[in-house]
């Protein structure tokens, strides 16, 4: 365990945000859904859906290079599920498609509490999704062919997000709530112990200033014996 | 041939940016390359050059959904063959890469006549690139993997380069001169007929409003018959 690399973790969710989040919608080819997660690593998002109603995670068929662990990644049968949990707190869904009614990505407000949802290439945006979207956007394309790759589009589109949000100083201090940092500041440097202390029901112990567990007896006194 | 498709090449062709050219340098996964094309001809890239040293161009084993048609793609071998053209015809060179003079990509005025060399993910740019880059830029990363796909780099760069044209009113009006413009036209529309004529060295006859050979007499002409 290095001191660089607590820092690094400290550093990287100091920046991460708590209200921008990815829905992919049966997006299955791995390598789209790789290349979207590494996107979502490095502009701050937290927290991202992948929608899958046959249970398949297709990232394991590209490559991260490691960016799904520092994610929070939940799989959904159904759309309606991430949807209606993100929508009742709050956030503005967001949905990148072709429609008639789909305004250019640059017009929405990203500041605000914001889910993304990039639909895959050929299928769209589930019909299931529909109730909930406040903004369809695309972005503009001037050439013969119709429509961008899927994890091209949503790199796109996270730019102009977080372009919105370093101009209104979001990356400038941390943004996750105290339990919700201290959570993934334990679970990222000491990865294996956090498993099992959730398989034995304990407390996250507290780390020193170098992510090393601070109190050597931490281990006894946590057992009870 | 239908009036559609002819009016879309005319306001795609129109669009294309003349002076924004795309390098790639060894970037062999097909995918990647095929995602590369598919954005540069979304953002009015004309002139791709794929540098690799054995002659492999991988874009045919990813899908560019037809987009490599719509480009003027020339294969290099070295690198230094398309930088030194562009370079003594008065582009700027922007290498995109992880280096420590690197710059925030947001920086660099894209209005100019600009080369983007994107290099393969592991390798980075060719040392032989070196001598004739202006600028080194990077996207700034949030996150704690250290590089995005080096096809969601390029569309975040390229997009940047479009929303500074667009500001500057590039998409507005024609930038093709007519030859280039008169030559592609005939080539996208009549892609059969451009080839016959190339073999047998004949001048492209005139088209009319809907795309088609204007003079029904001009094949006996051409071959002199």
């Amino acid at each position: 365990m290095t001191a660089a690399r607590y820092s690094k973790i400290i550093e990287v969710l100091n920046q991460r945000q708590p209200d921008l989040a990815v829905v992919t919608d049966s997006v299955h080819k791995g390598k789209n859904l790789s290349a979207i997660i590494r996107t979502c690593d490095a502009v701050g998002v937290l927290d991202l859906y992948s929608v899958s109603e046959n249970d398949f995670f297709g990232a394991h068929t590209g490559t991260t290079v490691g960016a799904h662990k520092w994610l929070n990644i939940s799989l959904c049968k159904t759309i309606s599920e991430p949807l209606e949990k993100l929508k009742s707190s709050g956030h503005q869904i967001v949905a990148a498609e072709v429609a008639a009614c789909s305004k250019d990505y640059r017009e929405v407000d990203y500041t605000l509490p914001t889910v993304l949802i990039m639909g895959a290439e050929i299928e769209g945006i589930s019909q299931q999704a529909q109730p909930y979207i406040d903004h369809s956007i695309t972005v503009p394309m001037m050439g013969m062919v119709e429509s961008f790759n899927v994890s091209v589009a949503a790199a796109i589109i996270l730019s102009e997000a977080r372009r919105q949000r370093e101009n209104a100083g979001y990356y400038d201090n941390r943004r996750l709530d105290d339990k919700t940092f201290n959570k993934y500041l334990f679970e990222w440097m000491q990865p294996v112990l956090a498993q099992y202390c959730q398989k034995h029901q304990l407390d996250y112990p507290e780390l020193d200033e170098e992510g090393d567990v601070a109190d050597p007896n931490w281990h006894q006194q946590a057992i009870g014996s």
